[in-house]
């Protein structure tokens, strides 16, 4: 069951002027599921996106990054799940493309102004004639206010919905940022996670949308790991229609920027802690901290190597203070000079471990009682500089085994 | 339960001249089990080990390569089960130095004559007074032929005790090289094993005993994962006692030194495969080989991203030819310039992709028929150069997180 996490309300989701939002049952993996969304853009949306770095990056990943360069302006999005497209070489970007000349043709607009996405399935041939079919119910279905059912089509083995709204005010007008997300396993972005998409209707240049997107890609969705698994399909999106009447953000420096910026950070952050709340099989939400490092860079291999560790991360389904454990995958991290007496590990408030041992004031009933919560706390201090970082994993239990045994079946 | 992995036949277990071994109940962790085992070498044998390169490595690997270096050759091995001796400071070493003490003044040797190890829980202090008080016992067991019973004392979640004999002619005489090993979990070992023992009755020089200690970790427990947990106390020795009546090997590039070297490699593998078997929860055994690459560094890089996959693992635990996780893992192992047109994946004797998707002749009946057997061989060919490596492992079930769920309890 997701760690503290309940599907978001309705109401709660603020539509983004500029964006309306429309899905259907394209019947793709499963009957009676809503498995397609089609977003429609206003004229003067802009749009920047972060991709997975796997090699055997899926057909609609590369398709994206083509129409994205093509610079002819985005009018509309479509995600399909239940079939990711990857592995499926020239034939599939040739179907992905024929998704996207469909969309067009419906939305009056250019094949290359449609970016696709997809979610599901690897190596089996995307079902595009159900797509197709799918599409117009999907483009009837086009509002404002419906991120709800949006976040509900996109969902593959994701037991809740994700989703997240805020507002700011930004030079006088009121300004709306809405997001949802989908992915429960595969969860290691790598740039972005499975399928994220956050739309505000500031006004934004092409320039500082793309800084921004990376930015709280990084602060975000590249944080989280449920099994180590870097997708094939991850993908995350940051639209701007500009039609909440604030002037155009043009500067890098400016107040509003930051301003717009730290609110898309909260946004997708919500977002990336639902889908480790939602990890496959999750009973435990942690929050692995790692600072006093010589670098991000090393902070976050430590706390990459605590957070894919499956001894880790089966003693916390097992709520067992097993710490050995995490001390072990800090010495594996592969920092080559880590001088092992200099670092503190705390469980929650409770110091574990300090000069390369035990910690004398440390008594196991208090590790027993911060491993019984339903979110947990790790700090590990590096002592060998001012850097740190954050990322956020989830526990590892039958059910993991299980969904992942029988995903297919 | 372990795959095609039965308990050594005793008696095909062949003693080692000029080396004893003794175990004993010390009652470290649990009762009425064996726990400490002591092995005496002969006055000419020479010792030469590779241990864990986790930074967290354990007090007796600190002592151990302390104890090697100080030049005064090796005269008894002591190892403990139920504690790890790990994370556990200065007074970690000064345990694991009273350990030795109390060995050495029973066996007549110096304190730096004696070599410590320890497996089992990290984090937790050592009880010393336990194994000083069990020693005697041991002591008092040593005998050549107590190979099965040594395997059993240095067992930890090991279902089955792991040990392999072989006997090689080396210029007219008869050598022997027998060995034991142990480990099921936080396996990734990275230099050596967790614990692994291979002795022989050849006589070999210290600078060649040496190179061939590297040599077979690097083909043998250098080349398995179970959970990608690397421990700290791996630790993988090679003696040589001498006493077979063969002449001494001085020259690396003779006959004699590559026959014991290839007959040590194939002890090595036994047991180090066994120890995959063996893995926590194993269902089945899989033997990953890369080839076609431009480094043998880049093959592993490959063959690891695959084995330490849990979407891979479950998938196999399945029997479902899932295969486009294999693929994902392959796309984000993190070689930047990966061509994945150029890539074929086979299963066992199937040809499941090429060209960058699924082949043309692959059949889903193909992959489930190979996906049904205990033993799987996957088979990566990147088409960039002659390199290759294998690497063995398990897959993941129910019983792996069981297993360590309930590890303390």
């Amino acid at each position: 069951m997701p760690v503290n996490l309940a599907p978001p309300n309705p109401d709660q989701l603020l539509p983004v002027k500029g964006i309306a939002l429309g899905v259907a049952e394209a019947g793709i993996k499963k009957a009676n599921r809503k498995d397609l969304l089609v977003m429609r853009l206003g004229d003067k949306a802009r749009v920047a996106g972060v991709f997975t770095q796997n090699r055997f990056c899926a057909a609609p990943v590369s398709l994206c990054k083509t129409h994205l360069g093509a610079g002819k302006g985005i009018r509309a999005l479509v995600v399909n799940t239940g079939n990711a497209n990857a592995g499926t070489g020239e034939d599939g970007l040739n179907r992905a493309r024929r998704t996207c000349g469909e969309a067009a043709k419906l939305l009056s607009c250019a094949e290359e102004q449609v970016l696709p996405f997809s979610t599901g399935v690897i190596l089996e041939p995307l079902p595009v004639e159900k797509i197709i079919a799918g599409l117009p119910a999907a483009v009837a279905d086009l509002k404002e206010n419906n991120w709800f059912n949006a976040a509900q089509a996109i969902m593959t083995t994701d037991i809740v919905p994700k989703a997240a709204s805020k507002q700011i005010s930004l030079g006088g007008a009121l300004v709306t940022i809405t997001g949802i997300a989908k992915g429960s396993g595969m969860i290691h972005p790598n740039m972005a996670t499975m399928l994220g998409y956050v739309a505000t209707d500031a006004a934004v240049s092409q320039p500082l949308l793309e800084a921004m997107v990376r930015h709280a890609a990084d602060r975000s969705f590249n944080c989280i790991t449920v099994d180590g698994d870097t997708s094939t399909n991850d993908s995350f999106m940051l639209i701007a229609t500009g039609e909440a009447g604030a002037a155009e953000i043009t500067d890098g420096a400016s107040r509003e920027y930051a301003a717009l910026r730290d609110a898309v950070v909260d946004v997708a952050q919500m977002l990336a802690q639902a889908i480790v709340r939602d990890g496959e099989g999750a009973t435990k939400f942690m929050t692995i901290a790692v600072e006093g490092g010589a670098s991000g860079a090393e902070c976050r291999q430590v706390a990459y190597a605590i957070a894919h560790s499956p001894l880790v991360k089966t003693a916390f389904f097992a709520s067992d203070p097993n710490l050995g454990r995490i001390l072990a995958a800090i010495g594996y991290a592969g920092i080559a000079d880590l001088d092992v007496d200099k670092i503190k590990l705390y469980l929650g408030d409770v110091l574990v471990a300090e000069n390369g041992g035990r910690a004398a004031s440390y008594q196991e009933q208090d590790g027993q009682r911060v491993m019984r919560e339903s979110e947990i706390a790790v700090r590990v201090v590096l002592g060998r500089g001012a850097a740190a970082a954050t990322v956020w994993t989830c526990d590892f239990s039958y059910d993991y085994v299980k969904i992942n045994a029988e995903y297919r079946s």
